[in-house]
């Protein structure tokens, strides 16, 4: 079975996010005032055959710890969808 | 109220994506077989107040529209919740 797994990998919080900081003041001059805590990180979609969408699950957070993410300074959050 | 919005910006369906692809490349030579269709983009968290989540929306969207999407490469998808 074919699943679709979305994965977003941010900066751990707590750490410099200098990119997200640019965004910020970005947004506030062009005019977007109370705009806070603008962090940015990256968005991975995938396919991937499993069994079970646990299976699916395991396999991806396994390439999050090996590829996909840093384990020193990001966190990630997995989807998995059956397609 | 006080909302927190998660934006996901993918290059678009049918857009060459070589970051994906070095990706799935990479995922393969480590030993992740079946894995399809990767695609990478970027994962925007913020925080901005309004009166209402329809209202926060179309706020993020405007955002989108004006700074953090590319209109002409990118699809973008939103999240709201309370905070």
């Amino acid at each position: 079975m074919t699943f679709r797994v979305h994965v977003r990998v941010m900066p751990r919080a707590g750490l410099l996010d200098p990119q997200g900081q640019a965004v910020e003041h970005a947004l506030g001059s062009l005019g977007f005032a109370g705009t806070q805590q603008v962090r940015i990180g990256r968005a991975i979609e995938l396919e991937l055959d499993a069994a079970t969408a646990d299976d699916a699950a395991g396999r991806a957070r396994q390439m999050c710890d090996r590829l996909l993410a840093n384990p020193v300074t990001e966190d990630y959050e997995l989807e998995v969808e059956a397609r």
